[in-house]
């Protein structure tokens, strides 16, 4: 069969660098906001007109930094952190982002259309995810309430997360620097636990993730509470 | 940006060898079964290990009918059937097949795995179509209840499907022959009138399609009544 040649319709503009700490269930995390901006040739308003009718969308999108070497075939089963990441199944019964042409699709919720721009939240996409497609979420169709999934019956649960004093108020400076939610997002990402399940961390070890252009530096006092100790310019 | 190359996971071995009748909901033809069977180098049971605890999957997939002619643009706006096939929207508001990139994403019960085939319900891909990814449906992210879409806000309204004697007598022998509820799949499509919703049809103006190896025929006897005529091999 011929291969398929696909170029991005939309840019991400998101407040995540690297993958480690993008919430898992972006519904939960509704101050993760970003900018979808339409690439030439699909630059104009009029490929978005009517989408102001809609709530929510789907996005089509490149796992762009989890692209298998060239020539290098995907591995038919993966470990998803779901199960611990020491279980392996069929890389078609998980979402993990190392797949076969590295396709990913997340609903978001649209919160508004400025020109060529579509600004969402609750997305749990890299800064710079190339779009491939943006589609309205239709509810008759995908709300599918009596739909079963034993792999990933539930949300992952959330774990307590507080604050060291001087961090807090790094967040908020920061915050009111970017306009963005800074407080809210940390707390939304990091309350659900990005630490690989199996990780049983020391009080001692420090964690440390990028949003937008800080770092933010965590600890476990116990195992299953976070406190974030500084949030500062990388 | 570099152009994006993709390769088609499986193959779509559908009854709907044209686009015309193909169901608009999906969930409402339950007997539009279909098989999913992965292509090399996918083809390994290993790659759909634990799927089986799952009741719906998502395919990604292409439209291979609508394709852009090469180096030709598509449209920035599509006039959907769902708005009489007049009023025209932005291909990004809409679902349409002929879109960038040319991706669809539908969501379909998994009746049942064997081997290297995924054999599901409620589909809406032509016969042939090429699947790009296979992914578990997870009830709590993409089952969004308090969605809305004032677009397509419900569920295309159904019309009643009657028989012509013979008519039902030559689905129930083909049926029989097939080993697949023709009558079932018949009436399911049927019931969602396919024809676009501008045209107001004459007693005398018949319909057909192709399904599986079947020439269906009908007519409309009143405007929002279909009556099936035939059903014989193409």
């Amino acid at each position: 069969m011929m291969p398929i040649s696909l170029e991005p319709v939309a840019l991400a503009h998101t407040p995540f660098k690297e993958k480690f700490a993008i919430p898992r269930q972006p519904a939960l995390a509704p101050s993760a906001t970003a900018e979808i901006r339409l690439l030439p040739p699909f630059d104009s308003p009029l490929a978005l007109q009517g989408l102001e009718q809609v709530s929510h969308i789907w996005l089509l999108f490149q796992f762009h930094q989890a692209l298998s070497q060239h020539g290098q075939a995907p591995h038919l089963r993966v470990r998803p952190p779901r199960l611990g990441g020491n279980e392996k199944i069929g890389v078609f019964a998980s979402r993990a982002t190392h797949r076969p042409n590295s396709l990913g699709q997340s609903v978001v919720t649209l919160d508004r259309i400025e020109g060529c721009s579509l600004w969402v939240s609750g997305i749990d996409l890299l800064d710079g995810t190339p779009i491939l497609d943006i589609k309205p979420y239709v509810p008759y169709a995908d709300a599918i309430t009596h739909a079963e999934n034993h792999i990933a019956a539930q949300s992952p649960e959330l774990i307590p997360v507080t604050w060291q004093e001087n961090a807090l108020e790094q967040a908020r400076i920061h915050g009111r620097r970017l306009q963005q939610d800074v407080v809210g997002l940390i707390e939304q990402c990091l309350m659900q636990d990005p630490k690989p399940a199996y990780q049983v961390p020391s009080a001692e070890r420090q964690y440390g993730v990028q949003l937008w252009d800080l770092n933010v530096r965590w600890h476990y006092p116990d195992v299953n509470c976070i406190r974030v100790l500084a949030v500062e310019p990388v």
